[in-house]
């Protein structure tokens, strides 16, 4: 991440400091909780670009790091959420807040870092903001609830698959970089340029995502995880090579999908029909041109370090194994 | 509820209406669970709290529907959320969300309705009545938090459990009110006197709802109910008989609510427990005073038909058998 962390790398030390700071609650095991969290870590990927959209933006204030923190907020608390709704075990290498405290915290103090969220930004006040990330709220719990809509299911479309991800992943990205643009107070094309570079960015964030979920390789556990496979999720690797598969290999698919416990010999059934099929080489392309195309978006902004550091930021997400 | 139904009988109806406009998703599954919570009814308490404070405060125009449908989007997100962390199996005599269609639409439709509240009160823009709806949710996710930390434990005090109940329920409570003193733009010491009038009022209405756990009987099971204990909370009857218990029923009791199963007979025996040693009669004395000087804080407001419709409500709140 070099060629863009060093651009806001004050900045991510004072949203460290920010996050405790605006987490206020009398109980003391909320704060374990986020604490919890907080210590697993996560790229920052999302508050970075609040911070470089508004340097680009020609923002010079500081409530891009408040603002930058809410959204590190939402974000955990939709992990929060996801952990309950997936079952998830571990998650960055640690175990699930779920795993360690049960379902009912990771519930609540998802609701707690909702509330807390909304409560800062009615603080703040900036209501164009306000409208931008809760409407980014709502797309997201509609792209979790299509998503589980879709679960297990082999005929989901690229054109459902794309509407899953752009709610539940890309609006955030774009919402993040959008904030960046109404604090700097630039033009309609300015912030929709910024707003549609987050968008793409997103959706190449989630395809490689979905990629790595099937060829990265625990070297503690000595094998390929493939969680999606697991919770019944049907990504685009998998979807494509299902347009070429036959009807017994699709079967063989959905049974898969469909069972409680999914064995490793089964996921490496999927992981081989994914290769044979060239639906990993598929993905690679569209992530590609989602960053080809998002990389094109910032031609509106004049060139500076923030440019380039935004482009070196998409550039990362191609190449990323983690 | 005949004494003040006939004051906010036509704004109710426009508030089924507006629950139905403000709920837009492209997202069927959406719009069929919010519907199924719609028709499993609900006394809409709090709905009422803003369209009588509304009024009390002299407020003429039609905002306060739109909030009154917030307030309750935002009550129906922590039973949807609450179901699953108490692992419900009905509520109001239906089957929960989480029975019919598992935790996860539980947990993500919960977050769409809190999600898309914060998004309607963006759209309208107040940010007094912002604040002080996140303020009050916020409060409530540490009320519920609080809650699954005192599970099953009999030292839980007086205070701690009106800490929890302060929270979980007096504060949306206060926050109805409020908002209708914002929308009448009275002054502060009215607002307050509201304010303090709705928080009363939820302790009343928390303590009763305790009391009726333990005293209502249904008819079609032929049992008493008793969720509270099954669900290990310790609310105040309980509490109050514990101070007098001896050592062997306290440990009988802190058995008891260690179960994963109470059987009928358990709870009986908690329930005779609570008769011995006068819990519910400790509990509606506590909550006749609650009302006595909730009802004292609308002092500050002139007579009017207002006036009296919160008054009866309160009265309600006393008798309630459901």
């Amino acid at each position: 991440m070099a060629d863009f962390i060093g651009l806001v790398e004050k900045d991510l030390k004072k949203l460290e400091l920010s996050i405790d700071k605006l987490i206020t609650t009398k109980i003391g095991f909320i704060r374990e909780i986020v604490n919890y969290l907080i210590k697993s870590g996560g790229k920052r990927v999302r508050p970075i670009l609040v911070m470089l959209s508004s340097k680009l933006c020609g923002y010079r204030g500081d409530k891009h790091i408040p603002y930058a923190a809410i959204i590190e907020f939402i974000h955990t608390a939709t992990l929060l959420h996801d952990d309950v709704v997936d079952n998830a075990r571990t998650r960055r290498g640690f175990s699930t807040v779920n795993t360690v405290w049960g379902n009912e915290p990771s519930v609540l103090v998802g609701d707690f870092l909702y509330s807390k969220s909304f409560e800062l930004m009615s603080q703040e006040g900036n209501r164009e903001i306000m409208k931008t990330i809760s409407q980014a709220t709502t797309a997201l719990s509609e792209g979790e609830i299509l998503e589980i809509i879709k679960t297990a299911d082999i005929s989901i479309t690229e054109k459902e698959y794309f509407d899953i991800i752009g709610n539940k992943t890309a609006i955030l990205f774009s919402a993040a970089c959008e904030i960046g643009a109404i604090l700097g107070n630039v033009k309609k094309e300015q912030r929709n340029a910024l707003k549609n570079f987050g968008y793409e960015l997103g959706i190449a964030f989630q395809l490689r995502d979905d990629i790595l979920d099937y060829t990265s390789y625990d070297e503690v556990l000595g094998k390929h995880v493939g969680t999606d496979i697991k919770e019944g999720k049907v990504t685009l690797p998998l979807i494509h090579a299902l347009k070429s598969a036959g009807e017994k290999e699709r079967l063989s698919v959905a049974r898969i999908l469909k069972k409680n416990t999914v064995s490793q010999k089964d996921f490496e059934r999927v992981r081989k029909l994914i290769e044979q099929y060239d639906g990993t080489a598929y993905t690679s392309a569209a992530t590609e041109e989602f960053l080809q195309s998002a990389k094109k978006q910032l031609g509106i902004f004049p060139s500076s370090r923030y440019k380039n550091g935004l482009i070196s930021l998409a550039d990362y997400m191609l190449k990323r194994e983690k």
